[in-house]
């Protein structure tokens, strides 16, 4: 970011010089290529500003955002369609916008879209994909929770997560928040985001807009964005995406000779909902011994081991009998799986006390999974290895929020003053929560 | 019954010589009258069949029902119509039908009704009403599972219960099967159970039919039900009632000199549901000591203490974390109220096991309150009561069925022949059994 | 049986003529020699007689048992030192018995014992020893729970296994009784139970009785049984072995093409505690279609799904969430494993109705397992299978007792005539059942 | 304190001027009267230091505390000789220090004790004891939980309670920390916290020693406190006592007509565990409409709820079936009692987020029971109340630690430089945390 002296200006240009001229007019096969990430503009990192009396955070963009992720639910009948026209609508629009996505997805679809997209190199084991967290300002998910979590996976190595706008696609999640009927609106908002006055001081240069293509449609969110539309237009503060900082948890996981598996660059693995110990394949129960604080809690005997994050206490801790914690208490959750104990109730932990999850000597076998947000860790594994955690700070020295994943909330319509209530709402939508049973007959009676 | 000599003849006969000419015939004020149940004949008592491969028995009726009792829903909005739409059609199309009502109801309707209503005393404290049990053929509630329950508990000192056919209200319920707008089949069909070609044979005296008044509806149900109607016409035994004879619980309750509680007559309360020990209003936990099969198991330290039957297991059982079983399992279970425990699960226990909880000296005050299907028993707890609880035998020395609740099953349309899945249906219908939660993305994964 | 004219006195004959000789007093080595147990005469099946007032059963033999089986835990230090001591006491003082162990046990000791060993071919996967249900007349463990159900699991193609007599070996269980020091008078007591009067009146051949060697001990149970220790020495009925006949489930389990998978015999396999289906090393929860007695009840979608028996109810089901299920309950236990639900509370059914479990066409992949008491089926699992499951039936048509895994109950010193408590016992001292937590301070209220 | 020019060297001075030279030496009755708490100077509030890289708190006195409130547990043998040895202890070694106990107290030991004690008059309804809060600087407690859950009460309308020295007598608690045996040591280690080289400076009057009396023992603990104690003889910052600041909750709670209940002052109640609406000796269900952060949650069909502060998550909310949240997560708890309703799982939410439960028009009767801490709100109940609960802020703006409950927790001897185990302790210890069940055999196979 540094060496680009005006990076709201050059957002208007072309992302190369190469393939700029043909962008939007040509109907020249070059377009169609798939291009690597590394070609790109580095990411713009927004802020994320406490608004007053409100616990969701306000999204800032220093300067447009210009490279778009957008991750796909996969095995999915209509789904292709639904990322062409997202991206397409994106590109059309928002011409200095780079549309980037998955590797498999590129090869579905570059041949179909009139411009060019960006992808990346599939991530080593335990790994992830290079470039692709210095390169993404905003991700976009089509799907539910799980495509959401694997996009989340993407940036688990690095200590903050661009924001994601999720879309769900038929399958209601927890964390998805948008219907992909509302994507133009959706984008807008998160596009325009923290657009102050300032912006419109910037001094654009003074280049032809692109033309207007003529079109059927009078929606004004179909339009091509450009300097005219949005000096003067600044969204306001009260009208910026509202944000959920969801916390992540740093885990380390370390074999029996103290070296680090997570990761190949002795990095923490950031998590989203939660690292899972498991007895996996093997019949035999895991005997891990816990740790909190540095001090030696319990043996916990069990088919597995869960820490969440309160993001994760409606995934698979939710199954494993733990409590439903709201994603802004600052907490980590220990949840056994089937533990051979009939008082092993699920414990709330501070975010800041670490836990260690130690495979001890009783245990049989070599056996045992370890699984952040889903996605195996492999070799290693066995007596003597350690999962080691602890809460993502999200709040850096000097008080700013930083860190996390940065969800964009969906506001209430005609509610957008208020503290909304996506989590209340998830818990009656998705949860079925509290559900009464049994007779409404008013003659019921307890005593 | 045995000095009844033609029983199903009589059935034709009017109740009593004095009001018979103007049943039906008559505007005159005596029928408005509130009659006593001590002028109705002796009950029928119904015997239960088992059928070949099956898990409910078959009802046969030695000769039809004649005594009907109908309890309602109280405060509820409509309700009073509907029993008296529903009486006026029982006493209209069956004229040799006896109508009980509650001392509430009677007196709510009995100037509304062209015939005669007969009630009962109200029951003395921890009492049942006198003579009800001896004269009730069959229950018919209009309401949800309380009704069921209050009705059920007015034969709680009676080692067998009437036949029950429960319509559910607007307010489904657990035990509630038929709907309100099926009653004219519904009680065809009770009725005529077990109707064999036997009674075709019988010898009727030669009176003249009632006569039918003309009628505007074609319905067949709607016709009165005479000789003519029976004979011949037998639903044979694969279309008798089906009944879920559900166990009870046998319940003493002593006071701490070993004075019995739970009756005035030293007779064991029946409960169809559960019964219940609880702080009630006093702040201070209970401390009950529980034995099974006479032998100390444990002290149980809580809110209180649940004994239920497999019946009673979807109710207040449900709601303190009791397992849910199904009403064939012969078994008792006992679910502590808010125990100081992390590991007092909840227990099943064979149903010829008895049960004793005792209120230990430990305890500190006389405060306590004991529940039998939700009516309180007043009087003489204290440090040293006990309760004692046993499942009913339901089948005799003769391994004839006898006992219980005889709930009447609704048939499902179409599946006369199959077994019934109304328990299932309960589970899914009201307790949103297994409702899913999360997300339905098939990304979502475990490890 | 059939074949041998006079068990009883047989008994006293050694096994075959031409070991018999040399069998307690020749040091050749050709007494060391591993059996086959098809050398074995038949096995001997005794009666359960219900006693009065009581809910466990007098085990009764037809003749005195000869063919035992003794399982040990494995990998435990002193275990085989324990077997040893148990078959040598046994070899000695009942000169008729023969000593089966498991294949790895007979290569271990058969050097050191003076006495052949018998022993049978490991089993074929899916399968169980040829030949062992039918030679075997007692079986007795050394070790846990596990050995038990190990040792349960050898009979689990047979519709009866043989009474098992076991002993905890410092791990105490739920499922064993005695302590080994009280080894000698707890086979004394089962080989002994149910000789009546009768016994004493059989024809024994006039045969020198086996010279009784000179023996330190002045233990009476030490000394070498013969004819005189039993004519007028009958236990009498109340000093009869007590029997827990713990129900077995009933399991088949089919693949997608319908062809059964748990057997190669076409037979139900038989399961003391429990049959589960989990995902195994599969990262997908598994969605489970269950039915019950034939209708679609639920659409199980977890980690996997237990169904039980009450033995079982204090294994993994009791892990999963279940209740805790007296043995004597006739119920199967349907328990999911993690469910994706917040409503899929465990359910316990009636031991006669089928329960099916049919992995359906929404689960991806076809990665399942499926395990019959801690043993995998191995092969041909995938979509479309089902896993059938019933009670087993402990009664035949006759009445008698017959079926299920005899379990041989400790009875309490001094309290042999009473009702005994070993399941209340395991309770608390297993479970550590209702254990209180916080504060015992009376100053503490609830409101 | 404004008003007192020195009071470390005041703290030297007799409490007044009359009583002061009878105090130790004289026999005279006038010192064993009880004398009003009013007569006390103002109470001195400490500081609580963070402490690097640790989560407990030190403990910082700017002068020495001279007003200890001793609460006693209730109905306890013993426990009166426990108190009189504890404040006879700390009269005579700390010679500035009054002893407050409660009126119960008072009355019981005035004329035992060797110096005069201090009481107050009975808080009003709904109300706590006037004066008590500004004359208090330290409150010891001899019981369990609910001794420390009564004396915390005392503090209740207060918005910083003293620091709260517990010792268990007997029966363990979660909250208390020190055995009472140590409780010379305890007390002076909390008599010095803080007490800085600073304090060696002050000018202290040049007053005599109080004599030393003759003293059999040895122990340096007994000897009385003086001047040359201290001087040079800080404990340091790192020997200072450590604390664990509870947060509490704030509780509002208002009738139908909006005016406020829980007290008469218009202020909320400060809980330490939890506010509990509870059905009491009604017998029907109450039916509570909870609002989480201003919008409509859900309505809880159910006997009561509790909301809880993680403190109280090991009570009442335990039972419930809540999860055990670590005392330093800011959270407040949501735990239904037994609901109607499977899927109201307990839910953890952020302690700055307002919670509101309202009693709804579908209530049947009035009764409802309120209890904050153990203690019932009289009056006013009935359908419209709210209870309006938010967690307690514990740092005010400068971000000093401020109110909530200050427990002294007690260090692990040679441990005192660690972060200390005691809530894990508590776990372990107290709730029998993670019991294991079932055999411990290896041969225990999950599939």
């Amino acid at each position: 970011m540094k060496s680009r002296a005006a990076p709201w200006a050059l957002a208007w240009r072309p992302v190369c010089s190469a393939c700029a001229p043909s962008r939007q007019f040509s109907n020249s096969s070059r377009r169609r290529v798939i291009r690597p990430i590394t070609e790109l503009p580095d990411c713009i990192r927004p802020a994320f500003l406490q608004r007053q009396d409100a616990t969701l955070l306000s999204l800032q963009w220093p300067s447009p955002p210009r490279n778009i992720l957008i991750a796909k639910k996969k095995r999915t009948p209509g789904i292709t369609d639904s990322l062409i026209e997202y991206a397409t609508h994106l590109s059309a629009t928002y011409p200095s916008i780079n549309i980037i996505v998955e590797p498999e997805s590129a090869r579905e679809i570059h041949e179909t879209v009139p411009f060019s997209v960006y992808t990346y190199e599939p991530a080593p084991p335990n790994g992830v994909p290079a470039h692709l967290s210095s390169k993404t300002d905003l991700v976009c998910t089509l799907g539910g929770d799980g495509t959401i979590l694997r996009a989340s996976s993407l940036f688990s190595q690095s200590p903050s997560a661009p924001p994601i706008l999720s879309f769900a696609m038929g399958t209601i999640g927890f964390l998805g928040e948008w219907k992909f009927n509302e994507y133009k609106r959706a984008f807008r908002e998160v596009y325009m985001s923290g657009a102050s006055d300032a912006y419109a001081k910037l001094e654009f240069p003074d280049r032809p807009r692109p033309p207007s293509a003529p079109r059927s449609t009078s929606d004004p969110l179909d339009h091509p964005l450009s300097y005219d539309d949005i000096r003067g237009k600044a969204m306001g503060s009260s009208r910026t995406a509202r944000v959920l900082l969801r916390n992540r948890l740093r885990v380390g996981v370390f074999g029996p000779d103290g070296a680090r598996i997570n990761s190949s660059t002795d990095q923490d693995t950031y998590a989203l909902n939660e690292v899972i110990v498991h007895r996996g394949a093997s019949p035999h129960l895991k005997i891990v011994d816990v740790f909190v604080g540095g001090r030696f809690l319990t043996e916990g005997v069990a088919d597995g081991m869960i820490i969440s994050s309160p993001t994760g206490s409606t995934a698979y801790s939710l199954s494993s009998g733990g409590s439903i914690v709201h994603p802004l208490v600052p907490s980590l959750l220990l949840t056994p799986i089937c533990p051979r104990s009939l008082s092993f109730r699920p414990l709330v932990l501070p975010a800041n006390t670490p836990i260690t999850l130690r495979l001890g000597e009783k245990n049989r076998g070599r056996e045992v999974e370890v699984s952040i947000d889903g996605k195996r860790i492999s070799g290693g594994m066995g007596v003597g290895m350690e999962v080691r955690v602890l809460g993502e700070e999200v709040r850096n020295e000097a008080g700013e929020w930083c860190g996390g994943v940065p969800s964009i909330v969906r506001g209430t319509s005609g509610m957008e003053d208020k503290e909304d209530d996506h989590w209340v709402g998830g818990l009656n939508a998705l949860l079925k929560f509290n559900y009464p049973f049994g007779d409404q007959d008013a003659d019921g009676r307890r005593g």
